[in-house]
């Protein structure tokens, strides 16, 4: 097929995610590497948020792309109760890379499966009902996953799940109070949580699981002793701790996983999209080993066909590896600080750039129509003229390839780009808000 | 690794699916081609269940792994809003060989997540909320998906999501009542679901969800009649007949898909396994034109990281044709006729075998300890003497390798099985059943 037989094919056969299907227009690609990919008339285009922020190594990775075709040579399936070599290896591998606590693997096909069983296994484990999760996140759009969303993609799955409960995330930009530091916003959100928690009832409530950094819904960094705060109000009520890492997992933040920037030990991680880069569908849910233990006289009613992909798993040691020995994490950290001086250049520079929040690679940008008063560029959950489209439409034409959410952009390249990239990048961030100054506030 | 080293590291890294973690043994598997693999000490084993009814080219298939690799050249992965030629193509394949009321496919990694968004899709469409679905069954085990299943499995799901409903199969074999004709039993059930219909309200029931052949419950073959009464009383009732393909798909049963058995156009049709064969990860769901087209100006509040996963859908386009250039389903259609002439063989020659039930080469053998009274060789939900682990163990002591359910034995060997292969294959399980008459029963 070429470009066009390919963008009307997929018109006319394929449903899009998220989308009208009307106005779904998809850029046929037709090759990649490293932080780029080609269309099929040659047009390069540069890849700013890893595509769905899981693409940490970039398109092409030999290392990876080897160890499927060496695993592929044995066998491409076996199912869950043999005993595949790549399955054992990577497992190993993730709870070494993990605290102490930490004990076994479960094998999902993605972020949103990871996040169904931790709760499933939150329930099992403590033998209560009950789940806590955030307004301000994404955890995926299967029932489980999607009724821990707290925000709008979670309405299809209305009438909810009985016990899921939402409380607000520690978003201090926008708090309808001003904290004088990041001790007192902490804090504040911690009274807020154990009040919740006192009048949800701790003895009904399973877990408390949060995105360790909130991702799409505007990279939220929590404040200095609020994770710390969390995990010890989950020790003093007998509830799990479960990190989401689908999007901070996998040096995404300049660490392997973002809860080591804060000091706390969850009792369950959630991960996916990194672990593999997508290479091919990955993600699982690390669980404690005292959590570990139950399960060894209790059933595990867990389970999918294809829990622990040899493919999968051969693509996830591959790529494991390849964090460890490029020491990935600390040349994020040293390219994050580059994206955090001409974040900080922006956000004095543009009016119409209110926040600038970053960790690593991993960034967002938020709009507003007056820096003052903090009125964001759109209303929450509309964008009447369609602003936020006019802007990545312009970010487009100079080939500049990202996503937005509500009125924030999002930053987050494959942590393979270079200085030299990243700067030549950015200058065309700058550019557009220069435009978005004079015409769209 | 050696062998033990990959079994240890399981065992203490690894959480398997579906068991308790301290009886785990899983035999490490070396290599696989066609319908044997081999552990580590060179030992060969059938494998008569295609793993999970999944693996229905086999191992080592050269069609599917040239493919991924050919893909692997141009790229892995790229997200679902950007065109993949792979991604085009199967999409195509998939609803032409669908009936002609069908329009558009949505991509997920399996089977479970196809049924999440099945159920999500007839919800807003119909802007009804209530699922109907069926006890013996198995749909998945993520919340979704796992509220529709109707055994126990789903007891880990509870409470569980309002406004999920389930009625009975049309398990004849130990209904109260005895049929006269096929047609007198699918009366029976349409009768007794209309009803149930009638006390839910018509008028807030999106969808009734079936396996078209219930599958890892016993292979339950609708008697004639009961699919059409089952579409009549959905276009009646305004509700949108959802059949679940991922074990009946591609090929299994001698056609392409188990509702052209019985003359019938779903609205919405899921599928996963053989569509990939398990080589990569894969789902889906194919709706009608009608529901399509619903969503060209309604947002369709599905999405998933790997949607369409570019390598997925390479491994699925080769599949498929592999299914169509060798003619598989009516090579299946022969194979299945030996199978079952063995199968009513081996229920005349056993007194433990209560009934045999096959299509194509689907099919379960129902142990009994005694014929007349139809009383199971173990109770329901119980093994207590582990009789049915005794008589695994029996037919892996052959290597010949499946798995069971209740008091059933599936048999569900990989397509591309000779007849020679079968009848040596189905010795050992003659043996078998022999020493479950002499010890078992
Ligand atoms: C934090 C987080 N959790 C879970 C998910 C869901 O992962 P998946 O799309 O692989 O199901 C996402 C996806 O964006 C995510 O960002
Ligand atoms: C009929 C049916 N539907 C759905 C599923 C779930 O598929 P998966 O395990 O790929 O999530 C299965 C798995 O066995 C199945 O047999």
């Amino acid at each position: 097929m070429n470009g066009e037989e390919i963008k009307l094919t997929l018109k006319k056969y394929n449903l899009q995610s998220w989308s009208k299907q009307k106005y779904i227009d998809p850029i046929p690609v037709g090759k990649a590497s490293g932080i780029y990919f080609w269309d099929y008339e040659g047009n390069r285009y540069s890849d700013m948020s890893s595509q769905l922020v899981n693409l940490n190594l970039g398109y092409g990775n030999k290392e990876i792309e080897d160890a499927i075709k060496v695993q592929m040579e044995k066998f491409c399936f076996i199912g869950p109760s043999y005993g595949a070599e790549s399955r054992a290896k990577l497992a190993k591998k993730i709870i070494d890379l993990m605290p102490d606590n930490m004990g076994k693997v479960f094998f999902t096909n993605a972020g949103a499966e990871a996040n169904e069983n931790a709760i499933k296994i939150a329930r099992m484990y403590t033998g209560k009902f009950k789940i806590f999760s955030r307004y301000r996140s994404y955890h995926g759009s299967s029932f489980g996953s999607g009724n821990l969303t707290g925000e709008p993609r979670r309405f299809a799955l209305e009438p909810g799940i009985p016990g899921f409960v939402k409380f607000f995330d520690p978003y201090v930009y926008r708090e309808a109070i001003v904290f004088q530091s990041e001790e007192e916003a902490a804090k504040y959100y911690l009274t807020k949580l154990e009040e919740q928690i006192q009048y949800e009832g701790p003895q009904s409530i399973a877990a408390i699981v949060l995105e360790t950094i909130t991702g799409s819904n505007g990279v939220i960094i929590p404040p200095k002793g609020y994770l710390p705060g969390v995990r010890a109000l989950c020790d003093q009520y007998n509830i799990l701790m479960i990190c989401d890492e689908v999007m901070t997992g996998w040096c995404r933040t300049g660490k392997m996983f973002g809860f080591e920037h804060f000091d706390v030990k969850p009792d369950i991680v959630t991960f996916a999209k990194g672990v593999t880069c997508g290479y091919i569908p990955l993600g699982g849910v690390a669980v404690s080993s005292k959590i570990a233990e139950y399960f060894d006289d209790h059933l595990l009613s867990c389970g999918l066909t294809y829990s622990g992909h040899p493919l999968a798993c051969a693509a996830g040691v591959a790529c494991v590896e390849y964090y460890e020995k490029h020491n990935i994490a600390d040349q994020v950290s040293e390219m994050g600080k580059v994206l955090g001086e001409i974040l900080e250049d922006l956000k004095e520079k543009h009016p119409c750039v209110g926040d600038a929040r970053y960790i690593g690679l991993f960034s967002a940008v938020e709009l507003v129509k007056d820096k003052a008063t903090k009125e964001p560029i759109v209303p929450y959950g509309k964008d009447p003229d369609g602003i936020m489209g006019k802007i990545l439409g312009k970010l487009k034409e100079r080939r500049f390839m990202t996503y937005t959410h509500e009125n924030m952009i999002l930053i987050a390249p494959p942590l393979i780009i270079t200085e030299k990239q990243l700067r030549e990048e950015m200058v065309k961030l700058d550019e557009v808000l220069s435009v978005v100054d004079r015409e769209f506030i």
